[in-house]
């Protein structure tokens, strides 16, 4: 009787539980950050990670290589958890075990099996049980912290292992340092190799501090030409090629907790993001403050209506843009500067209170967020957009160009063209000036010139000569140098053309109306590289003629002249100038047309090809070329294909929530997120923000109400809604709009009027009203 | 008491039987299946699979791309078994489960956990319990026919589903056509879309056949332009995009026993290749035929002595290089001809008996297997070699080349070169000439003339002028065409250098000296692209001027003019002229100093660079470029620093046994496991062969004894016996060498000695001894 008593009386508790979490659902509870983990690139997965965390603190499920690696859903083991999941850049594995030590023998040796039945994952903490060892494992973290909790089996001896030697990521280690400080501290550094794209080696450095003192030190490593490593017994410090340390605790007094400070500055530096952010010994509550943090970045926009699995895919995507380029400065505002010959520890400049003004990032590329971060971030992040830009810019403070894809404090020239500008202008003429305008404007307009860095393409340190063809010439022709990946002459001049537009646009906002016409005029320059009699984009050869044997798509990485794409996508790559380019293809029907075949070619196969076959596509809503082609519908005159096909996209290419899709290829650090947020709320600009008058693209919203809230720190109003009027599935055409009240026709409005806030009133039907969005 | 009884009953009788299988160990036991698995390619794991079966039966993990699918074995997850892991080719998807059907929702829906210790995987067999359904899945196999064992657990509903339009390894299916013969038999096909390689659709037939009847048929399919399939019941056949079918048993009696035999010209072949294979439903007795049938293959070579280890690798590797090129023939000789416009099916000749005197193979590339298969097939598997060039002559005979990878009954232009000829002119010139010697020296006059094979570079179907560059300059300058991947002008010219060669060779054995003389000449072309001043091999561009800003070693993929490589690499790309080349580069000693810091470099990696990073090695041992670089030491008066290197890369790159080593890098269809082999019993040619007076170079075999079985069709002698004296770790050094007895003071012996049977005795020390090898 009393056994049922109990048992009903757990079901109450549960219930009432369950009841207090539906009403109090925070919006990290929408966040599944188990989609698409099915194949993961190393910066993919972040569990234990703040926004734009230096720490990114999660399970590696697999250890090695820049692609498949990291967290892999489907994997059985866990290798290790390790703190920097970045472009280019990893550091400190730390692994828990029992029993006999076998840290020497690596990652193999040491791993354990877990299931996703005991695990969560969330923005802030995972829990995964280590099925061999019988340990349970957490994590969370602060912004540059790691903290790990470990409940280890009574009976046994338990390890923490940290392999900070071990290749790892992108790639191998140079040498690493581990030293006992005290009897419950450890600190250290790994020196990372080189690597082909960041050419110089990075040092992360870290201390470490257990909640109880250790019963045994020791370590391992490789000496001399020997194969295998050996494990050292008492030492005090190991240091070397491969090195890593353990700590032993006979008996631990219940669970063992690890804090891990990390800086790439120094050791000292570690020491001072760990005492700043984390001084006491309260996980849960590091927990709780994680979601706390998160749920107010997520809450910048608040949905409601749509399916419960489109409000977990919208709060993902959103996360994924909010996490993947990882704050590289210390908490005081020092950062390692490794541009030149060797590291400068560099001060970022700090307010009144002498807080530093930004924080300074690793990034991947930016090359094609005009169609994604740069909106989303300018309307809903403004403080995040300008620190990125304050990031770029420091490079040219500190060794000439505005930066590209900056790594470890050095450049690594990822992808092509000046992928800084169109953020930076777009920026400055929404208003998000909070970066150093003057130093951005010389800056770019060094970045635009000969020796700039448009002229260091595809990962190559030397710079080539692609402007002064193109100044001389009005484009790049194929094979100025005859080196393959990213450098090829007429997806050149098409994003030269384009970026000429958006210097016009910050030259112009700023009053300098000189360089304004000129950038202007350069802009038109993918005039040149236009075939009429082929009615594409196509490569020109040195001698100026236009490439023979040409077909719109072709095989294998690229099509020549076209970088990760081909002809039939990028002769779409006029962002800024699409009503010429209408024209050019022979006026709005066949233009509308054209583009229509293609979406019905790509669609059966879900608007995507394959990762390493770009250039197969006539369309590819998985790589960055071609993510504004069903917003071109608008400019033709017919609106509704945009809302068509952009809501197909959404729910085809971009709808899974689970493990196997969600985004069908290369995440690419939160910009195919953001273009998932811009299609879920219906807003979008081809233009990508950068002209003088900033506007908004409308398409059908998934949800019965999308909330803004805007940063007062940059614009005047307080909230922009959109609401839509008979949301429900099929109902994918906008019939009417009201902005403020007021009929809207037009497909767009500006962004002038989104900053006052307000509202926008989208009425959805089944049947398009194909009068609507195409002006009075 | 009697349970007692019971189980000392049980432990002897498991005694017994373990004893028993010790005494009998077969070779199958050797091979371990999971080796290197952790990641694969769809073509590298086969389980139920006969020696080159046509049919290579396992469990997929992962179904979707060429890499990273197939089984992984840290994969929590099985998709399917399917029954064909080709080159570009796959098919027949299976999958069993209990309760509601969900076929039409995809693998995804279907899939099952399982995990190791419930597996077993051998050479013809694999069991695996899908732990999800509590269904016990065993598979094996002949050649032509998959043959299944569900066990069902005894209270739930029984589904066998065929996904026979899924998506699939390399890519889609374009339609598939499933029906019901009768209650117990289905049958259809699966029209594979083209791919960017094999350019045309290739079809894959079945029969499948249950060993009781079914109680219901059902299928699904893609309509219109709908997402999901739909799930289609009272049917009796399902054609079209995505389609699918499935048969329930409310009743199972027993194991359901299903019987797949597949064909890729016809349904009535398909059924053919099953009722002439296996007419039966004796299961077990399949799975001991495949296990005799691959003793007596491996078998082919036995070893005797060093580790349990060294020997597992050994039987696994030579399993590798008898497995991945599938026999596309059905077994009375017909296959689908697919390169010209429709497909046509054609007959092998067939023997007095009706039986066809080779097979037909689908097959990657042969790029570089003059460095491994060449050797191997040719020493122990000459009728394996002759069929292979058998296959490569079809192509000849049907569409005017011979054939380099051939795929679906198409050309696929996977690689560069003829990589044809190295393999004809060894066969030859080594006695084996049981293919069309005729047709395959007109055919490879063809293939070495402009128009020809070479001329078809990198997956392009159009020729290009290379060959006609290359005999009026003497080289192929860079930028013939701007296309990229694998028609680098520099690499280009040596594997053409090389193949002239072989050419020569071939030519001088057929009696033919005026073509001898003209290839010999034409040979010597390597010196043409050999830049004195830098003493590397070196691009040279279209105006015949050395390639600027040139490095041996540099970034990436490729560098510019190499393939998969750089110049660090390929300037030892001379395979048939290494004195010549030793002569290029300074003498013994400086060639010696120049290699000799190559590896010293590379032998903290292991010997090999990353997959995609084969720009950055100063060598290469998972890539086929450089694997004859340790034998090179032969040719400059240092056999001794052959025999340490070979030794060093046999257990560092190539010695794990787990899931996680043992190739590094892409086995590439045995090309990897052969190379193993040869290191493994000490012999090698750097010519590949080719030479019309072949011969075997040796280094210091790992085993005391190996024993090659000649085969009596070929060759006159019994077998060949190498054994060693003082053989344990670290003797490394030939010391002495008798063969048939007496003093052996070269480095080589001739082939023609090795086919008469004999012995050859090495004597292993510690120390070198610097004077074995050089000659007298």
């Amino acid at each position: 009787m009393l056994k049922k008593i109990f048992i009903l009386f757990l079901l109450a508790a549960l219930a009432l539980q369950s009841n207090s979490q539906t009403a109090n659902k925070r919006l990290v509870d929408e966040v599944n950050p188990f989609i698409d983990t099915h194949k993961s690139r190393w910066f993919f997965f972040s569990s234990a990670c703040r926004p734009f965390g230096m720490v990114s603190l999660s399970p590696d499920t697999w250890a090695l290589g820049s692609w498949n690696s990291g967290y892999l859903y489907d994997s059985s083991y866990i290798r290790c958890f390790s703190h920097v999941h970045c472009w280019e850049i990893s550091g400190i594995p730390v692994m828990a075990t029992t029993g006999a030590m076998k840290g020497q023998l690596g990652f193999e040796a040491v791993k354990s099996k877990f299931t996703h039945d005991k695990e969560i994952a969330k923005p802030g903490y995972h829990k995964v049980v280590l099925d061999d060892y019988g340990i349970t494992a957490e994590l969370t973290s602060t912004c540059r912290t790691g903290f790990h909790r470990y409940t280890f089996p009574a009976s046994d001896t338990a390890n923490i292992l940290l392999d900070i030697g071990a290749t790892l990521g992108q790639g191998r280690m140079d040498s690493a340092f581990i030293q006992v400080e005290n009897g419950s501290q450890l600190s250290g550094y790994s020196v990372m190799a080189p690597t082909s794209r960041r050419k110089k080696t990075a040092t992360v450095y870290f201390v470490a501090q257990f909640n109880q003192p250790f019963s045994k030190f020791g370590g391992w490593k490789k000496t001399g030409t020997a194969v295998t490593r050996t494990l050292l017994e008492n030492v005090q410090a190991v240091s070397g090629k491969e090195a890593g340390g353990y700590v032993t605790f006979y008996q631990p007094s219940g669970p063992v907790l690890l804090k891990v400070g990390i800086s790439f500055t120094s050791i000292e530096q570690a020491r001072l993001n760990l005492q700043s952010e984390l001084p006491h010994w309260n996980f849960d509550q590091v927990v709780n403050e994680s979601y706390s943090e998160w749920d107010t970045m997520l809450g910048k926009i608040k949905v409601e209506g749509g399916t419960e699995k489109q409000r977990i895919k919208f709060y993902t995507d959103l996360w994924h843009s909010l996490l993947g380029r990882h704050i590289y400065s210390d908490v005081n505002g020092q950062y390692a500067d490794n541009t030149g010959p060797a590291t400068v520890i560099r001060h970022i400049p700090t307010d009144q209170e002498g807080k530093p003004l930004f924080n300074v990032h690793n990034s991947d590329g930016f090359w094609g967020s005009e169609w994604n971060l740069n909106i989303l971030w300018s309307i809903a992040y403004p403080k995040v957009m300008s620190d990125m830009i304050s990031t770029l810019v420091e490079y040219y403070k500190n060794a000439g160009l505005i930066a590209r894809g900056p790594s470890g404090g050095n450049y690594t020239f990822v992808m092509s063209g000046d992928q800084a500008i169109p953020m930076i202008a777009a920026a400055y003429n929404k208003g998000i000036r909070s970066f150093d305008v003057e130093a951005a404007y010389k800056g770019s307009i060094k970045n635009a010139s000969p020796g700039g860095i448009r002229d260091h393409v595809g990962y190559e340190l030397p710079a080539h000569p692609y402007m002064q063809h193109y100044i001389s010439s009005g484009y790049v022709p194929e094979g100025i140098d005859g080196k393959q990946m990213h450098r090829e002459g007429c997806a050149l001049t098409l994003y030269f053309a384009y970026q000429d537009w958006c210097m016009a646009q910050f030259a112009k906002g700023k009053g300098m109306m000189h360089d304004y016409q000129y950038y202007l005029q350069r802009s038109f320059s993918y005039r040149n590289v236009f075939d009429s009699s082929a009615g594409w984009m196509r490569p020109r050869e040195l001698d100026g003629s236009w490439m023979k044997d040409f077909t719109p798509v072709s095989q294998g990485f690229n099509a020549r002249g076209f970088i990760e794409s081909n002809a039939a996508i990028y002769t779409y790559y006029v962002p800024h100038n699409i009503p010429d380019l209408i024209q050019l293809l022979g006026g709005n029907e066949k233009f509308a047309a054209k583009l229509q075949q293609q979406f019905e070619k790509a669609a059966p196969y879900k608007f995507v090809v394959p990762h390493g076959h770009h250039a197969e596509g006539w369309l590819d809503y998985e790589n960055q070329p071609s993510l504004h082609m069903a917003h071109l519908f608008n400019y033709c005159k017919k609106p509704w294909l945009t809302q068509y096909w952009v809501r197909r996209i959404k729910e085809e290419c971009y709808g899974d929530t689970t493990p196997y899709g969600g985004y069908n290829g290369d995440e690419d650090q939160g910009q195919v997120g953001a273009l998932g947020v811009l299609m879920a709320t219906g807003l979008f600009d081809v233009e990508g923000g950068a002209s003088v008058n900033p506007h908004y693209e409308i398409t059908s919203p998934i949800f019965d109400k999308v909330t803004i809230q805007l940063d007062q720190r940059y614009y005047p109003g307080k909230t922009f809604v959109i609401t839509t009027i008979n949301n429900k599935p099929g109902n994918n055409y906008i019939q009417s709009a009201r902005l403020n009240g007021k009929p809207l026709t037009d497909f767009r409005f500006p962004h002038s009027t989104l900053i006052k806030g307000g509202t926008l009133q989208i009425t959805l039907g089944a049947t398009p009203n194909e009068k609507w969005g195409i002006g009075k």
